[in-house]
């Protein structure tokens, strides 16, 4: 017989999976799995097809298939619970951090939500859970968890161990205790170290760490990504209106929060539609790309139309069609940079920051000394070293000073206006205003080259 | 008397804390400062002139002048440890953790460095200094701290405990203690948790948990990153090549980490080239800005030497000026969009990855459809739409088809290539090979409209 291939994050082990699935070898996949990382098996479970991936969830205990639910790919993870019985969920869902569930209950409708719901067990976890699901799934409230630990401010450390020892199964990662008064208002904290190094009679008010940092539930998923990377927190405590604790946040869900709004914001620049990776299908992937380089073609198809307003005048002075490469890339260059460095501010906002008008300002005196440099580059190129006469090197010269000066405006503003109604500003880097941005420049270089060659 | 302004985020009292500065109130700066997360102090400096800094940070304790520096922005920090004598930073660097002294001593001269580190008492934490020097910064290794507690497998939880008492003054964030056996080799961790609620004769190779993650001293920050996300860490063990336990790295220097290098990723998309922001100088940003633009400006000249080589061929058929800026956006977008996928791939590495082959069949595959797609919409367009002879159309349509087939080819193995020479992909979709597509697809449109068109 051959000896049992132990788990490892390979092809190789994922075949033998797969044959062993085949095959029905209870034995082996349970016995590989063992002690495995649940984000590791998630990993091999997000290359098997559904059949394959819910035969081993099944296999194994409810409180580790749980953990490995929470891991997967979200296409994956819709893939499985879609084919899974409200009861056998609400089985998973038992084993899962509030937060957790809520982040898989929101996949589903609010039909077979209320099932699945119907199905727990425990009171207190769907009250939790019904609580979370009514905040936006952005903010602080529906980033956070139920499962914390609080202490009393006028327990001692005796009492706030037996605390911890009550909660213990329930709340898996302990940062920090809470410190809240009668009426739950948040206090402070105190950390286990403290809790650990004090003496049993210890007041939990006599060394509690007040000033400390909280946020509201309708605080935005960034802004608080951005506090705890500020203060160094490993977990924020999340207050009501009335400044009364409801949950925390843990920096793991940070951390995958960040990475998303990286890969948004990346895919909103390149203009990418839908959340897509290499790994997927060719149709998807061309799905995802094709419509904004569709919004591309039409762009460019409209500078057609542009340019043959002009062909007239083009026809006696075709060198004027020769920097028109040169026109275009620069105002999308000096646009993207422009937006780049407004989202970059955007994303972490500060009392500091120049007021909008200082910004209008600063952004045109960038754009002026941008502008004039190139300007006049490029008139030295194309008069000395390209030969043209003289009035045509100004003409591309000024050209480009006016596109620089244009492309620099609509970079600093498109991101302003776009924060402004609630849409992420990346968008402003993308095909989109780009291509807009492309037009207007064709427009500028033309209308320039008609006023000063008087064609 | 007016009352004292008590400290908060905001320009008013910025402006409170000059006046105190320039008439010396030493009272008010302590009292206001009192209590005040080190963080947010470190924010109000730097908005402060150098002199205007050191004068606060001189006010304060040493410990915490030392927790503020840390904060510091790069900037800021590099003018107020110019100013200081090396004896007045060692003070400083007494109060810090080895991973913090570290990263303030590399942005000092080799000379200077040694200097400081002559003047710390403590022999461990300059031994300790030293020996994180010798890393490559961005390694897991140059990330890591040499301040964590660890326990003998053979030591009970008394025994434990006493450890993290003697600790507790040098570790301030305790998450897990790590154990270890006789040689040091790293076993697994324990949590404070399960510390509190064992009894106290427990032994500790009892209660650990084994098969912990961890990472080599030679690992990439960003894969230590991609790892602790994974996971959920807030904290992962480092190992030396024999599995000795020689560090450790926690949650909030990578999320330091993390936010630098998106934005690097983005600025290298967008042709950025030092570490700008909004609110640096003109001057700064125009001479971060304009290098890329030049390149840009660089390649459009040469961009007009090629059109300018098929001049005859434009003269008699002047519509194909007006198809150029489809042409040259067409590929541009299509390169970015296809070398983002692959720097998105390759920042988080898996073994399911496709090989290279398969990546490069489906490449091609996506820009067959793409092309096709386009190239077809685009002489329907030109053909049907803007009423150009047939053979026209077929000559932008299958430019098009010729462009995003290229594009994506350069799209996808440029990242490659430079990720493979240890170059940073994100640079890939950055102004110099967009450029260089650009320059390409020109090239390639005006040779299938000379052949097409019998030019």
């Amino acid at each position: 017989m051959e000896p049992i291939k132990s788990f490892s994050l390979s092809k190789e082990y994922l075949e033998s999976l797969r044959e062993g699935i085949d095959n029905q070898k209870i034995d082996f996949i349970q016995e590989s799995l063992e002690g495995a990382n649940v984000a590791d098996i998630a990993a091999i479970l997000d290359e098997l097809n559904m059949e394959e991936a819910l035969y081993v969830l099944r296999l194994l205990s409810a409180e580790i298939a749980a953990d490995i639910l929470i891991e997967l790919e979200e296409d994956s993870l819709l893939r499985v619970i879609r084919e899974m019985e409200p009861s056998e969920l609400a089985a998973f869902i038992e084993h899962m951090d509030s937060d957790d569930a809520v982040d898989i209950l929101i996949l589903m409708s609010f039909k077979e939500r209320e099932e699945v719901i119907s199905y727990l067990t425990e009171k207190e976890k769907s009250a939790n859970i019904l609580d979370l699901l009514r905040y936006d799934e952005d903010s602080a409230g529906g980033l956070m968890a139920k499962e914390f630990i609080k202490a009393n401010q006028n327990w001692n450390v005796v009492q706030t161990i037996e605390e911890i020892r009550r909660q213990a199964e329930r709340v898996e990662k302990i940062f920090s205790i809470y410190v809240v008064d009668n009426k739950q208002h948040l206090l402070g904290r105190v950390s286990l170290k403290k809790i650990i190094l004090a003496a049993s009679d210890t007041k939990i008010m006599d060394i509690y760490e007040p000033d400390i940092v909280s946020v509201p539930t309708h605080a935005d998923g960034e802004e608080v990504a951005e506090i705890m990377r500020k203060y160094d927190l490993e977990s924020i405590p999340v207050v009501n209106a009335k400044n009364r604790l409801v949950g925390r946040i843990t920096v793991d869900d940070v951390l995958d929060l960040i990475r998303e709004q990286s890969e948004e914001d990346i895919q909103a620049m390149t203009g990418i539609s839908a959340d897509v990776e290499e790994s997927d299908s060719i149709f998807k992937i061309s799905k995802a790309r094709l419509p904004w380089l569709l919004i591309g073609v039409i762009g460019g198809l409209m500078g057609a139309q542009i340019i043959g307003f002009f062909e007239e005048g083009l026809s006696k002075y075709i060198a004027l069609a020769s920097f028109i490469p040169l026109v275009a890339a620069t105002g999308g260059n000096v646009g993207i940079q422009s937006s780049s460095l407004v989202v970059q501010t955007l994303a972490s906002k500060s009392v500091f920051d120049d007021t909008p008008w200082q910004r209008f300002i600063k952004g045109v005196s960038i754009a002026l000394v941008n502008g004039v440099v190139l300007g006049i580059f490029v008139f030295l190129v194309v008069h000395f070293v390209y030969g043209f006469e003289s009035i045509f090197g100004v003409t591309v010269g000024l050209a480009m000073f006016c596109v620089v000066l244009l492309a620099s405006f609509m970079g600093t503003v498109t991101p302003l206006v776009l924060d402004k109604f609630g849409i992420n500003p990346a968008i402003a880097s993308g095909p989109f205003i780009t291509t807009a941005n492309d037009l207007l420049g064709l427009a500028v270089y033309f209308g320039v080259a008609m006023a000063l060659l008087k064609l």
